[in-house]
């Protein structure tokens, strides 16, 4: 086994390990506190999910770097070398208030570039997964590339809140966009809805602001199937820097990229 | 067995029945139509699951009348007696586009009041049901009633459509509604959307317009677990038209008609 062979084979078993934890605390009563805002919620599940990660990484491959959402990883300034950026679970408001549509979100770096990623639905027991030029998987099942649509025939993920308000974008170019697609989603977890775009579920996803652990994973695995991840304003994304994040096939994200979001 | 005892044991075996043929049918090719839009979608497996249904529900109860989305049961002009409201697909877009987050939605209704209600996820193999007086359950396991809680903690069912434009209410309302929950979410099912509400899952749901197959089975379901179901004037739904639908626990049911929703 070579070692992204390693890489790849550790990350999915640790992956599906974490969330038979993580099911197997859904009846255990929640540690629930709040970070930045009385909507950005915690809980005891995502540290110790966290931790559980790291401490496998760490005795496993003890030259890589971590970058974690609860910040028990590194303080990491630059992208050198092979770095894990992890979310342990994406959607900690669905966690809370729903019990399922919560993601692990794991992606693996190189000097800056995507190489591994992983997104697992949890409680559907569904991996999403994607080796940089080797191609993207359900379950084991390869992904076919992205086909083309119309920008009439779009299923658009957005959070209605881009519409009411946000300091990014005219709210108007965005309703704009909203009238003009076939329908407009919102599931709370953006690694689902990144996931949802690599497997043709979704076909373009607009959000205002992420981290990176929130799109590590999930722009490895919707390249891999031919999907063009870049801000709003069609600029590349930085790893290591939070963004706004718009995500579609190559044609359709260069419509709705002129049409709608470009100042 | 008595009477409904009879008909809640047909309709639960009929649903899964039904879910098992879509579920079979998943790798042949659609036939997709529009309806009264671009899309309003309807494809020959709605059609078909409808046909398979009203056989079934003709053969066993003929004295039962049936409306139905695709326009196979009756036309049905006034409530009496015992009637079966069916949407055969409800999510025809995810249908679709996605192959997954579709329901069949049953409700049965005698002289105009809920009786029976049954919304079954097919991919996930997931009922919600509901009889009027004896509890609602999800796949067997009886739904506690619904807790209150505060406006600020809501998720909130709402399509971002809404906030964009429509001829019910001031979009405005709206926007300051989503401004002041937790979260908001937009499945693309009605059915999904009530039963999630039913489950404890979403706090409040709020949509412009929908038909009585869509909020049939649901309203049952989630008037069993202590939920309140009315347009978005707080008027009770009359079961033979179109209406809006706004669907919550008591107190925030309430709260939210008071400040956003009334005129």
């Amino acid at each position: 086994m070579d070692r992204w062979e390693e890489i790849d084979t550790y990350a999915k078993q640790w992956i599906k390990e974490a969330g038979s934890r993580i099911i197997g605390s859904l009846s255990s009563p929640l540690r629930i506190e709040t970070k930045s805002n009385r909507n950005d919620l915690v809980t005891n599940i995502d540290k110790e999910t966290e931790q559980f990660l790291i401490q496998k990484i760490r005795t496993t491959f003890p030259g890589h770097r971590i970058l974690g959402e609860e910040g028990f990883g590194e303080d990491v300034k630059d992208a050198g070398g092979i770095i894990w950026i992890l979310d342990p679970i994406d959607g900690t408001v669905n966690f809370v208030h729903q019990k399922v549509n919560f993601m692990i979100s794991i992606g693996v770096y190189e000097n800056g570039e995507g190489r591994l990623g992983y997104i697992y639905d949890v409680v559907r027991q569904e991996l999403y997964s994607a080796w940089k030029g080797r191609g993207a998987y359900f379950n084991g099942a390869r992904l076919p590339k992205l086909k083309e649509n119309r920008l009439e025939d779009t299923i658009l993920a957005l959070n209605p809140f881009c519409i009411v308000e946000n300091r990014i974008i005219d709210p108007k170019k965005l309703a704009s966009l909203v009238r003009n697609v076939r329908g407009t989603r919102c599931y709370g977890s953006a690694a689902l809805e990144l996931a949802y775009v690599a497997a043709g579920r979704l076909d373009a996803y607009v959000t205002m602001r992420l981290s990176p652990w929130d799109f590590a994973a999930g722009k490895v695995i919707v390249e891999e199937v031919g999907g063009i991840v870049t801000d709003i304003y069609g600029r590349p994304l930085n790893i290591l820097e939070n963004s706004s994040v718009f995500v579609s096939k190559p044609k359709l994200h260069e419509t709705i990229l002129e049409r709608y979001l470009k100042e």
